[in-house]
């Protein structure tokens, strides 16, 4: 059988030891486990942003793959860690909404409130949850496979709603959920939410910072030198760019910034 | 047989590509060696921030992980290459008391003088001793477990003691010893350097920076928003935190900083 | 037989998801891959950084190594992706010079046009090959080593000539290639390239930025503190470094600025 897969999503950045401590962690328990890193870059204390990048990551990975996601603001207080087989993937994560991108996406969630303390590092500080809970909880998933070993299942876990476009007239107002290592601008607004934006020969002006796009391209290399355009990117999302610059930058603009598309 | 385990903690940070041929020269010796990282964002040069990294980390590695460790501002000059048998764990590192930590928490040190140019690169670069010596020797040592194979055993090692709070009357002088990835002032200061700090209804003062802390509290959670409180770290430390803030730039505080706690 | 080794080397940065997103497409196809970073840091849609980045890293990897190259300002267009057997390694990236460091530096080259979109994710995003083309091809080829099944082989791939000194009298001007994280400066130019530099006794002047270097030495260590000195760096090339200090921000030079050699 291949070996068990652990991922790990967090916000604790690499300037610190915290995640090589959660790796060992990992290892003591089940030295098969092959760990993976999906990111490390979640914005601190950010739940959305944890939301968004499990959700978009976790299904290219091969079934029973186990997903451990430690953004965690409530760390210490009386926030559940949490255990979640979806359809496909496995989940260990407090339960604070940061996997409702996940549930979004699954036709199925089971979950379990994590209580088996005899799986924990003891004793268990106030403040490093992933290293004495969340890792030892993944790890010793890898080896037994039993969710049901960790605690009660419930059906009340945390779940918020990932913030929709919202239409008026020819209106449409959506955000900038993300801006990327280029510059691009991750918006949440999907073709099927304007679906006359991507039409052939659309009429409409895009307003965001200080830009005004007026061109929908299939690829990063179209448009001109500087210029904004819009694109659906990779994660299906409506994206704008300056080609050959950082649109972030070129537009002042920054994760949360409000976009306005303008049909007709 | 687990696979070896050989983890990499370096100031080499993640800009080159110099821990990815690091990983190369060990998997070309090794190809069953499993590599983990545990932090490659220790202080340039730095060889105190190094010993406290590897000193909290190595100890959740299962037993016989290898821990290579590099931050060697002597770097081709004759501060000598060792390896080092701890306890449990084994290391491979410069003799420049980056290991200090290590030494503190192990019972039982053995350490040998790495001399076997057999098990080098070759040729030798007088810059990066980390491709051409440690990781070399790192890798052969998860093949044939022969610690004496690489030179002859020393006792005369290079030690720094970390860094102690001095305590005066009711007043306490310790030092902000890292500032981690949320801001937290990780501090030298232990419950039994300060019991009464951290008795129920303790009267004292911290003064850090522009702050001032007067309650000591078990989580981040805890504490008005943008209050400074103390709490005892994950690593067992006194830490400095701002809930849901950045402590280091809401105090302005930076690593080496001076903090005074005030009994009574 | 050893399990498979795939690198990463792109410019894709750590602070998205989008290298995670690779590695879970790669243990999708290939739960048995061992996927090794070289660096994510090259710098955005630099293809002459890219190349002096695999070129340089590759070799310290063990035979049948699949380094996977993603520098790639031209998604989306025209640039074909191929699949590269060099000596003893191969290669998957765009068409577009990334490897050329690797041409200049193997005796055998085989490449083919990867057009076999039956291994291609589906559908192919427009901004993402990383994911779509190159992550599969290099796990599909770790599979089944058939290079030939990815497309027809071809000899007009793209290469591009690495920057080199240019010599003129007593003057030689060579560049800046790269900055690394301690801040020292790596020249293109080697030994070869100017044999009198580094004779003994010998006389000489380097300009870079505001600085001066008067002296070549063997190691870090030597010169002065604050000293900017040249050394042969573990790359083979002169860097010009500063003693206990960051030659960069010293001398305030940036990746392509101009050095000049004097000799005499």
């Amino acid at each position: 059988m291949a070996r068990p897969i652990i991922t790990l999503t967090t916000d604790y950045g690499t300037s610190d030891n915290y995640v090589g401590v959660m790796r060992g962690v990992i290892l003591n328990i089940n030295p098969e486990a092959t760990i993976v890193d999906i990111s490390h870059s979640v914005l601190a204390h950010d739940i959305l942003d944890g939301a968004l990048t499990i959700g978009q990551a976790h299904k290219y990975f091969p079934p029973r793959t186990i997903h451990l996601v430690v953004v965690d603001p409530g760390v210490g207080t009386a926030r559940r860690p949490i255990l979640v087989a979806g359809d496909t993937h496995y989940f260990v994560a407090p339960d604070n909404g940061v996997l409702s991108a996940v549930y979004d996406q699954s036709e199925s969630i089971h979950a379990w409130h994590v209580t088996a303390e005899h799986y924990f590092l003891n004793p268990i500080s106030a403040t490093f949850h992933g290293r004495d809970i969340f890792a030892p909880t993944a790890a010793w998933l890898s080896k037994t496979w039993q969710t049901a070993s960790f605690g009660e299942e419930i059906e009340d876990y945390v779940r918020f709603a990932i913030p929709k476009p919202k239409a008026s007239g020819n209106t449409i107002k959506c955000l900038v959920l993300r801006v990327d290592h280029f510059g691009n601008l991750v918006t949440n607004l999907r073709p099927e939410d304007a679906p006359a934006l991507f039409a052939p020969e659309a009429k409409f002006t895009i307003r965001v910072g200080t830009g005004v796009v007026q061109k929908i391209v299939a690829t990063f290399a179209e448009g001109a030198a500087g210029e904004a355009v819009g694109m659906i990117g990779s994660t299906g999302y409506l994206e704008i760019s300056v080609n050959k610059g950082n649109a972030a930058r070129a537009l002042g603009v920054a994760r949360g910034s409000e976009v306005t598309v303008e049909l007709g």
